[in-house]
């Protein structure tokens, strides 16, 4: 992994106190740990709808940390947490790309009116920066690979997307009316230990309920791209580090994809399967699934970033987890 | 003006039965006396928030148009009234660019929130079209002029333009989720006739007051492109009546701009009045406030369509229409 140290020490990073939204969750755990061990004062809000307080076994041994059980739509209980932080890394958020069509308010509730309500509560507790969890989704089906942070003003073809674009849209609002200062980040999807939801997750519990056949989503070809855990921890903290701005956006992926296929062969490759495929067919594997994903990471890049693990090897760290953890696989 | 029937008739449009939020306000009347024209049946749906039930006294004297005083946060009326309909012109907003500071939720509630319920009254009704009123403040402070639909992904500068960007994402998603069909305008300022906002409606406003002496936002050299409203409406009906696609965005404005200090100058001249200029400095009006609006309308122009009036005209025509409509001036 790059070596976080090494980033521009322009903010100072021991001491700091840390307001974590979704800190119970995959990514959020991690960084929490990560921040602790950093030097930072954490407090994490999470409502644990999908966050799990085992998650933060380890990081609840660090007197350093505070926890608080709560919904982010109390904006009075979450303008009070708000208070004396100075950074706040905005994770909480419906994370599923696939079902928006099933649910349509769910995104706009979760992930833009909570975002909304977080830079309320920044904005009255008198909190200077936010660091945020958006995503590749947002960039639509585009037409420039890898897809750098300035492409063509894209079209919305998903919920997800079309809600984390709206939650970005309020924090550059927020940050030229209000002065804050903003760390955006547009994720690929993030893999390795903690991981509770996606594609590894679903292959790994249709296999174990037959071994023998497997239903792909799409035919198997969408290209894809994705980023392991840590990898991800060290970009977010590397571009907080540095030098700040009113609204910084930064791509996080890696420079490779691999298809369903290829992922599909890795889980049954270490699993020692060889399930027969049914394809449910078209090249999208749901409505609104872009069938190419893989971001250009050379603005992040240019801070000194770059991720040390494979797709490969995160597929098979995640599918490691997955095996050796059968509490997370039994109640996502 | 340029000519609507000329348009390419592949959407017939006599006998269409069309739905217009906000149809009481002023691009909305406009709208709504063009479809009676065109042999349509019109409901308008307006809370009169904004809208004033004068604008609607010669469609009123037409049978086919019925008028439903309503909230569209009134989810259940709104679904009734989507029953049966062809094509809902979503043009209900708060459209003030200017004020989204000091009510931080309000452009999220009447622009985002709103927008998602027309949505899903369209979902629900199984109505295939929206036409939607976006701005071109939706590209912030862009490094293109003028500024194509296509530009490099703005950040967003304003609550307004932000809560207008999260409507488009909301349609684009819908689009691709659920079939409909949308056409999305983003509109310079416009002005004309029972125009009730704005920096002319403000400039006689303060004349009225003071003769001798007048404040100017910013130092009066911001570069402003606007759209006389007729022109507007032919620009909207047009892009309608074109071939129909999944999601189809249209820049709307005029290949000129002018000045704050050139438009107060003609609207001087016009009154017979010289006063002092005091300037509240700065290169913007307010927080958020665009130096520079010019949008490249390639897109709807290559469709036929053409301004037929200068902004000076709009200018003066809107100047006239406020000096003979008192009410308006008094009452925003």
């Amino acid at each position: 992994m790059s070596d976080p140290a090494a980033a521009p020490p322009t903010i100072a990073h021991s001491g700091q106190r840390a307001l974590v939204t979704g800190g119970a969750g995959f990514i959020g755990s991690h960084l929490v740990e990560r921040l602790l061990h950093e030097g930072c004062e954490v407090t994490v809000y999470d409502n644990l709808s999908t966050g799990r307080g085992e998650f933060l076994e380890n990081a609840r041994r660090d007197p350093r940390l505070r926890f608080i059980e709560a919904d982010l739509l109390d904006q009075a209980t979450l303008t009070t947490a708000m208070q004396g932080q100075d950074v706040v890394f905005h994770l909480a958020a419906n994370a599923d790309v696939r079902f928006g069509t099933q649910h349509p308010r769910r995104d706009l509730e979760q992930n833009t009116i909570v975002t909304h309500n977080v830079l309320e509560a920044l904005r009255i507790a008198g909190v200077q920066r936010i660091v945020f969890s958006s995503t590749g989704s947002v960039y639509g089906e585009p037409n420039v690979f890898p897809t750098p942070e300035d492409c063509p003003f894209p079209v919305q073809t998903s919920l997800y997307g079309a809600s984390k674009l709206a939650a970005e849209g309020l924090i550059g609002a927020y940050a030229t009316g209000f002065g804050l200062s903003a760390v955006i980040f547009r994720f690929v999807s993030i893999l390795g230990e903690r991981y509770t939801h996606g594609h590894v997750f679903d292959f790994l519990k249709k296999l174990r309920s037959d071994p023998t056949s497997i239903e792909v989503l799409g035919n198997g070809r969408q290209r894809k791209s994705y980023l392991y855990i840590e990898d991800c921890i060290d970009g977010i903290l590397r571009a907080h580090w540095a030098e700040p701005g009113e609204v910084r956006i930064y791509n996080l992926g890696t420079d490779e994809y691999c298809t369903v296929n290829d992922s599909l062969g890795w889980i049954c490759a270490e699993l020692g399967l060889d399930p027969v495929r049914r394809y449910t067919g078209g090249d999208r594997g749901w409505i609104g699934d872009s069938p190419f994903i893989l971001l250009n990471c050379g603005r992040i890049r240019s801070l000194g970033w770059q991720p040390q693990v494979s797709i490969r090897d995160a597929v098979v760290r995640t599918l490691h987890y997955l095996c050796t953890n059968d509490w997370v696989l039994e109640h996502p």
